[in-house]
């Protein structure tokens, strides 16, 4: 997760929401990546995708049975879903997407063939929420400017 | 739908499952694709990813307001997903993918920006259910053959 991070901050770094992930196979990274959409203007380059994406070249294989994907925030729907088709066996997630509600978040998960496990570690959360927080609050002062 | 019908048969005929997809903007199309999952490894290769990845490159723009995407297919949660995000108005589909209940599909459209209808050409869609239909009896005899 700390590496996860990492590239999350490579993403903030670059003006894009941070968002970083590492997929993991038998304790070795296959690949890693972040968010971004703003620089290459497509929505397909969500941090998830582009790990998925560099797995896939570089396995030549669209399975990517057991492996675990360290990701700093919840997967949204279509990364989900990219990861399920993936065969991806777990997703550890740093943080909760707010955006998402309870329901929707049982009705995907009951169609899924990944485990979604909430990492638990509040010292890490905490650092990566401050990280967030101050992405989206620059972005608000940037927009007022560009009003103006 | 037409094209989006061409597209899906020169999925068949390279042996992926056969989708196919065209974007639509004031009458004019953007973009058109098919599923290359088993050609490039990748479960990102669906029709409709191809599509949205195409029309980022031309219109070089993550937003793809006011169009109109034809599938033949009923989206899986990732495209779904990736259209939503994608901001594409309308999606018009043939078929209704048989594998999502109808209680995800009611939550996922909750969800979401995007208007999904389901085109009612009952020619074209016995059309496409046979070319699905023959695909899928042809992989099963083809694992067969490799089992043997």
């Amino acid at each position: 997760m700390k590496m996860a991070l990492k590239e999350a901050k490579k993403a903030f770094l670059i003006s894009e929401v941070p968002v970083g992930a590492v997929l993991v196979k038998d304790d070795v990274i296959i690949a890693r990546g972040h968010n971004v959409v703003e620089k290459k203007q497509s929505v397909l380059r969500h941090a998830e995708l582009e790990v998925i994406k560099k797995a896939n070249a570089k396995q030549k294989n669209w399975r990517l049975n057991e492996t675990t994907l360290y990701v700093t925030l919840e997967p949204c729907m279509m990364c989900l879903g990219a990861i399920n088709l993936s065969r991806i066996k777990n997703v550890i997630f740093l943080l909760l997407d707010d955006k998402k509600s309870d329901n929707q978040r049982s009705i995907e998960r009951k169609n899924i063939v990944t485990t979604l496990i909430l990492h638990s570690d509040s010292k890490r959360q905490k650092e990566y929420k401050t990280m967030l927080q101050t992405f989206f609050r620059d972005q608000r002062i940037l927009k007022k400017f560009d009003s103006e």
